[in-house]
């Protein structure tokens, strides 16, 4: 990687490399993992937190043409499903639940060229091609097909902002190569606002385009070289004959002299391709490569001849591949392959995002929509409400040097924003404002009471006060002045009025650990607002108006779209108040209502129509949702009420039933790795159930030995003696040669290096963790 | 000006003013004239050179519904034949034939608002108002209506990048103030790609939008900032309700979850206004200025905050009209009323463009869509065809300190271009390859040829060089190839290879001043190319094919929509060979025919059927049209017969029947300032037939006295004794008391200061500049 600039993000990852550890990690990923079913990860090439994700699209059903479902099946422009590829194109989300992106289409082909994808029930209609998954691979870094239709072998690679194609043509006159600049995940009717293409010389392209979709009037330029000249080259553009040239308005008017410039070879229009032809195309292989960038065209060259000045695919394959060794190397993992399939693609997926977002002289497109250089390494891609759970704890331990310019980020983003608001759900330069809370919080808390520096923390805390207090986002003054968001005031009211608490009872944390007392004194007081949307006579989180009436069409099993709850329903969310997990059960009538209540989740059964209106509830056990992200705490309670032997019980149902190492082996979407994490802790055997004070839950673990390798120096080894099938229970845990009689973990026990060692049974051990000085303290200390 | 920069374009001025004249010169000014008839001129607000031109539009006509004669009539926005207002608006071009611009239009009005325009015939059914010219004045950088439907009396007045408004209200509860952002001169359906607006307080916006036009994917932002805060703010999309508010794209498929942040005051889309609400607005003048930027929405806010940091309207005003006083003085003009009212009126229309288009911390938008950062003043508009001839000229004597930074922003669109080529009609960052010839060359030759240093010589001739040997720009391999331009391969092929083979005679001159002998003398042989499209036979120009052959369906007076000439016949194009007058002569058949063949020009009727499609061939004696610039210098042109009274006579001709200091006192279109250069220069009593030759032929001064002030410190006074109604002929010419025999002046003769004498008399003197010596020298050096 010798490229490298000070702005590269794996510089912080060189420095702590492990060079001398042998085992080839990067052989138990399986890009495929998640690319069936409802995963929404993608097969294709990408490189650790990178810029560029270069994949293969199967299909791009348009909005308002297509249902809904087929939209949604493809939020990462492939699915395991599909039998034809339309193409390959640069940037993809991995795991969101919404979907974006799909940034310049590149597909080759022989015979008589084509320039419309055509379809997949009949492919020779366009320029798709059928495609097996018998001749298909993908390992990180690298993602090879054999393209049927054209007996194409394509390849694909990439460095963090550039993207490398290798197309192997067989024996024939000619090949062409389309580039289609209509193309785009999440597809509609003018979703490309406008985009341009101009021939630089006869292998150099510089292309732009601005599209809506989730994001608005998003910007993205592309440099693209071809390893060998093209031997004739059309530009198309599908536009009204108007914008066919520029400059030559009125022609059909009369109205003045220009004479057409056609020799300029240059269009711009809101429907532009290219195509490319090459002569005997056979000869060797056809090399193409991207320089992206989100700032403008200068830039997606310089990022290009900054970060492949050269034509060596392999060395562009071997240096992802080594990348994402280091990164690896963080989690050494023993167990059978399966688990170990799982487990690194799990970290695979983890260590996507937030991914870089920007270019190599350190400018970037900022929220403001001004272009930002920054002295910093600029992250996008805040799926907060999703990753604040348990991905964002997970990079404290396997990523923490990035940790500090992920929050730099956000910071930054809090200072662009007109609103003065810390991200929400960001991307590519744009604040989408998609779910609920303001989770920046958490994060930012967490990693700072961890010790993680870097950033400012005074400035930090200012930005979270100010997003918590922030007079025009969703119901902030509602919230301040009834102690919940009234249910006539705004849809998801309990959900956001139980979120709003947990962030309050993060910030509370980092302003005590700052010795702002008062701040913490009233953000603590904040965190008990989760009291005023629990109906005593129910027991469950329940809608209230703003004059304090109970929901009257209640139902503890509905996820109603734009109901009370958030992707959700009151029995999942009657669980979420991760901060106060003591008073919940007070409220619940005790340990064993509590119990009985975890247990009637696990075990009641959710009927389809409950939920109809949400496709993001998925991977159901009872009524608890593995598949979306307000459930992924819950089967860890049990220990809080002293029972944790029920949620190793639990945990181990959710591994047999819930996870496996084929395409369609996670129970949802990925959540831009929020879902991997999950798998990653809770293989562990731990789960960060609290962000923000300081523990680890102690669950079970389900690999036989992992070890993390910590950026102190240190290794925090976890060893499962005697797990098997049946012995998925803990007899006994010790750390460091001692025996552990508290059910959780602190921050601190693991930083210092050492041994947890579980001894695993059969049977349950009723006794361990069941005192009260043994389980989970997280509360808000206001109650206290 | 206290708080112009380093960046300022009036910098140069202020060193160089003369601060002790009294005469308030801005009174002669009438901003009014050229903006009836097809003058194209707008009455507007601006100060010299100024990046934004706040002027009213009276009509915004469709392409594609309204006659296209109407949207020409209103390249400027406003048309005095016009009885309403639609707002104002914040960009102007001055005087083209072609139009877009038009940018930010607001609108002030009472009584139940309205966003829609309406129509002139109907003006009750919009927001436009009716007003009166009895009603309204203009003068340098200030411009009042009252707008009679509302009662409402609307000031404007600018900086270099900002406006301001002044709306004095009629006593009314609510007064309304409409933003549209869908308004722009030259508009047609879908011109705007996407235009977004946010409310950053109560008094402040801050918006954007993104064009089409003559210029595509045009930027341009915007900070707005009120003097009192609004009432209320209405944000309206008129697009199709999915883009009313982003984020929540999915909301009635019934997708994800994501809360609509309503509060959140910010819209996006292709029809975007605001409307604001002023309770009692009569209370005090509503004031709003508005920063303008092209580069970014940071920049339109730095813009405003430096230029126009205070709310004192009246300082504005003054301070604008301080600035051009300054500028007026360059030139002393003694004569009557009306004499004075044209004069100043054509330098107030000469100082316009090349206009500043750069923000305050020096960024400015490339020909390339980057932005870039100068360290020199960066001007854009371009209107090469036009100007070369006498408006660049010009600018060497009266505002030379400007001339090296235009000519830096030539360079800087070489370097930029991805064409590599020096620009040829370009505005705003975009080159619309309108109009031919490479005439840029013409203006960096003739100013260093003059001595005008502050660029790179040997960069400018390179950059001249592979511009005029450029392998894709219209027919220059062909050029080169047969010698002129085949009519089989490109349209206005006559006209194109006369004004490439000038160009490259420009070229020449530069090369051979800078003592490059090689290339001097290669394009002093392209320069006699000319001859190769005039048929002996005929002796006229005359459209010819690759294969040699003449056009069989020539027609002299015909001027074909892309037929062999560029807006014109072959009649007017056959004396288009400035730089070698002697050797078209001696096509022509010698003195005698040429003087007849002059004759014939200005006395045989053009039929309206052979100019139809062109409308700006305008302002007809005879063939000649002096509403276009193919025919500006052949009234100069019997000078080079022997014959400097015929020229005397058609000057005065032309004066008296084509231009009057009335609206439509322009015979065309003022074509950003060349039609005023043409006046000023001919005013004086000279004209730069041969840009780059480094003389001036001499006319008659239709003024009894001009005094050029130059940048040296020393003037340079034409008097013109006895000049009269009748006494337009010259007489005796002297210059510093010793008797001048040619009829030619060397720009050195200027530039040493001193007195040029004209003795005016009824008859004409016909022994002046009868002889070979005294006449006009410019010819290409290669030929003798």
């Amino acid at each position: 990687m010798g490229m490298l600039t000070k702005w590269s993000l794996l510089a912080g990852v060189m420095l702590t490399s492990s060079p001398l550890y042998a085992e080839d990690l990067t052989q138990w990923v399986d890009p495929f993992i998640g690319t069936g079913g409802d995963g929404h990860t993608f097969p294709g090439a990408v490189v650790p937190f990178g810029m560029v994700q270069l994949s293969p699209d199967t299909d791009n059903p348009m909005r308002g043409v297509s249902p809904q479902s087929e939209i949604y099946k493809r939020c990462a422009g492939y699915h395991y499903d599909d039998s034809t590829i339309v193409g390959f194109s640069h940037t993809h989300f991995s795991g969101t639940g919404h979907s974006d992106l799909g940034d310049l289409l590149i597909m080759p082909m022989t015979g008589t060229p084509k320039t419309e994808p055509g379809t997949a029930a009949d492919p020779d209609s366009g320029y798709r091609s059928r495609f097996s998954h018998d001749d298909e691979e993908a390992s990180p870094g690298y993602y090879r097909v054999k393209l049927t239709d054209y007996q194409i072998d394509a390849e694909l690679t990439t460095t963090a902002r550039t993207g490398m194609h290798r197309y192997s043509f067989p024996e024939t006159d000619q090949g062409h190569v389309l580039i289609d600049l209509t193309h785009g995940i999440y597809n509609f009717a003018n979703k490309v606002i406008w985009s341009d293409v101009r021939v630089v010389d006869n292998s150099t392209l510089i292309a732009s385009r601005r599209s809506n979709g989730w994001a608005h009037e998003r910007p993205m330029y592309f440099a693209i070289k071809f390893s060998r000249p093209f031997d004739d080259i059309e530009l198309i553009n599908e536009d009204n004959a108007r914008y066919r040239c520029m400059g030559c308005l009125d022609n059909k008017n009369g109205k003045h002299s220009t004479i057409v410039n056609s020799r300029i070879p240059f269009t711009a229009g809101k429907a532009v391709k290219v195509l490319a032809r090459f002569d005997n195309p056979h000869q060797a292989p056809l090399l193409i490569k991207v320089g992206v960038s989100a700032v403008d065209k200068s830039n997606a060259l310089e990022n290009l001849n900054s970060e492949l000045p050269h034509w060596d695919f392999d060395k562009v394959r071997s240096d992802a591949k080594a990348a994402w060794q280091t990164e690896l190397e963080r989690m050494e993992a023993k167990g059978d392959k399966s688990q170990k399939r799982q487990f690194y693609t799990a970290l695979y997926h983890a260590l996507q995002a937030p991914s870089l977002y920007q270019d190599v002289n350190g400018e970037y497109l900022g929220v403001d929509g001004e272009i930002h250089k920054a002295d910093f390494t600029h992250y996008t891609l805040f799926s907060l409400w999703d990753t604040y759970r348990a991905l964002h704890p997970l990079l404290t331990l396997v990523s923490p040097e990035r940790v500090p310019d992920m929050i730099n980020s956000m910071l930054a983003h809090y200072d662009q924003s007109y609103d003065r608001i810390l991200p929400i759900w960001s991307f590519h330069g744009h604040e989408t404002w998609t779910m609920i809370g303001y989770h920046a919080v958490s994060v930012i808390s967490d990693a700072w009471q961890k010790g993680i520096r870097g950033f400012d923390g005074k400035r930090a805390l200012d930005a979270m006060t100010a997003t918590a207090n922030h007079p025009n986002y969703d119901a902030i003054p509602e919230y301040l002045k009834y102690g919940y968001v009234p249910m006539d005031v705004l849809p998801e009211s309990v959900s956001i009025t139980l979120e709003y608490a947990y962030d309050d009872f993060a910030i509370a944390r980092m302003a005590e650990s700052m010795g702002e007392a008062d701040i913490a004194k009233a953000f603590d007081k904040r965190a008990q607002n989760w009291r005023n949307v629990f109906d005593p006579e129910t027991k469950f989180a329940r809608g209230r108006d703003s004059k304090g009436n109970w929901d009257k069409d209640f139902d503890v099993e509905e996820a109603k779209y734009m109901g009370p709850f958030t992707e959700g329903n009151s029995f999942q969310y009657s669980f979420y108040v991760p901060h106060d997990v003591a008073g919940l059960i007070d409220i619940k009538g005790g340990d064993a209502a509590f119990i009985e209540r975890l247990d009637e989740l696990f075990t009641r059964p959710l009927h389809a129509d409950k939920i109809k209106e949400h496709e993001d509830i998925a991977g159901l056990i009872g009524q608890y949702a593995h598949g979306n992200e307000p459930s992924h705490h819950i089967a860890y309670l049990y220990n809080h009420a002293g029972a944790p032997w029920m949620t190793q019980a639990r945990i181990r149902q959710i591994m047999d039933t819930l996870s496996n190492d084929t395409p369609s082996g996670l129970a949802g979407n990925d959540d831009v790795g929020q879902m991997s994490a999950w798998y990653l802790f809770s293989a562990m055997g731990f789960y960060p159930v609290t962000p923000g004070d300081m523990t680890y839950v102690i669950g079970a673990p389900q690999l036989p030995e992992v070890t993390l390798k910590l950026s102190n120096g240190k290794r925090f080894k976890v060893i499962a003696k005697g797990l098997s099938k049946d012995n998925f229970y803990v007899a006994g845990v010790s750390l460091n040669g001692k025996p552990l009689s508290q059910s959780y973990l602190h921050h601190n026990d693991i930083m210092a290096g050492g041994e947890l060692v579980f001894e695993m049974a059969a049977t349950p051990n009723k006794a361990w963790g069941k005192a009260i000085d043994a389980r989970p303290k997280a509360m808000s200390p206001y109650k206290n």
